[in-house]
């Protein structure tokens, strides 16, 4: 039996649903289980699905043609992600989306986003919303980034995601900041010191 | 005589207005004019409106506490543009948004926005597609920040922007990259010799 309430609760924050619109979209979702270390999408796959995640932890990031790899975002229990440029857009996928535990998501295809926003309007407000916040984060990530010292982008993130930086390695946590582990590592030792 | 054709081009594009709704959001918009190096918003005030360039072309930028600017995001005509955070949360600015050059802009407030939407659902179509568009342009920007060499960057950043590329000081384009303007100086004169 899958459980759709933390989902309708997400939905729930911005529109209040009736119970045909909820009913159609819990109908349209497709539910997956994914163990730790797997793939939910890489790169150069058709990206075909808007995700949200239901329970555990992923990862998106791009790997360079050295196999490094650069983390684009962390989405915990409760967040969207997916590629969206080529969501949107019908291309290939530019990045690798991998399950950091074992993780559920709910799947929403791009035919089905398209439905939901032509055929019912609190959709679209609901996806404004959606979509509005993650502009909103990724702003404040652009403004943090440019403007602020390694470390204090360190300390903002921990702050922000306490859990997410509970949970990832420093490594993920690095390539997401855009610093080496080595940096990394040398601010957080120096932050233990200064305790 | 304001000229509104522009903007209602820019809302047609996604979502087709009859009379009565282009009416009601043109009586809704605050035109304003700047002279070059004008500032449209300044770090501490507090943010009210979200901004559609009609001419001209605005630059968004963070002052960091020694005085160093980094560049948000250039929004040249037919761009919207505000710090999006603030607006949303009632929070003053933590940027500036200034004119590169003499600008016309619309305003459009916050409590018409939130009437905007409330009333007409073409608008929710519209500005999630807006804020979709800005998401996902932000979504690549970090991508290719943290996963290429800032040589590319700049390649990439004048085959996507030419026009503002070609108007813009390098200091201002090393600013939202995230290098120094040397670093850019000499990345722009090693192009210059491989020709």
């Amino acid at each position: 039996m899958i459980d759709f309430e933390s989902i309708l609760t997400n939905v729930g924050r911005h529109v209040e649903l009736d119970a045909e619109e909820a009913e159609y979209f819990i109908s349209q979702l497709t539910f997956r289980r994914l163990g730790r270390k797997a793939l939910l999408l890489k790169e150069g796959q058709a990206c075909r699905n808007f995700y949200y995640v239901h329970s555990g932890t992923l990862r998106a990031f791009c790997r360079d043609a050295r196999g490094r790899e650069s983390t684009i975002m962390f989405a915990p229990a409760d967040w969207w992600v997916t590629d969206m440029y080529c969501f949107l857009n019908g291309r290939k996928a530019m990045m690798y989306i991998e399950a950091l535990e074992a993780s559920e998501v709910f799947a929403l295809s791009r035919p089905q986003f398209d439905v939901l926003l032509e055929r019912w309007p609190k959709f679209e407000r609901w996806f404004r919303i959606l979509m509005q916040n993650a502009y909103t984060r990724e702003q404040l990530r652009a403004i943090d980034n440019l403007s602020l010292p390694a470390e204090e982008r360190y300390v903002r993130f921990v702050e922000k995601y306490p859990a997410i930086a509970a949970q990832v390695t420093q490594k993920q946590v690095a390539s997401y900041l855009g610093i080496t582990p080595e940096f990394l590592s040398s601010i957080v030792r120096g932050r233990g010191k200064g305790r």
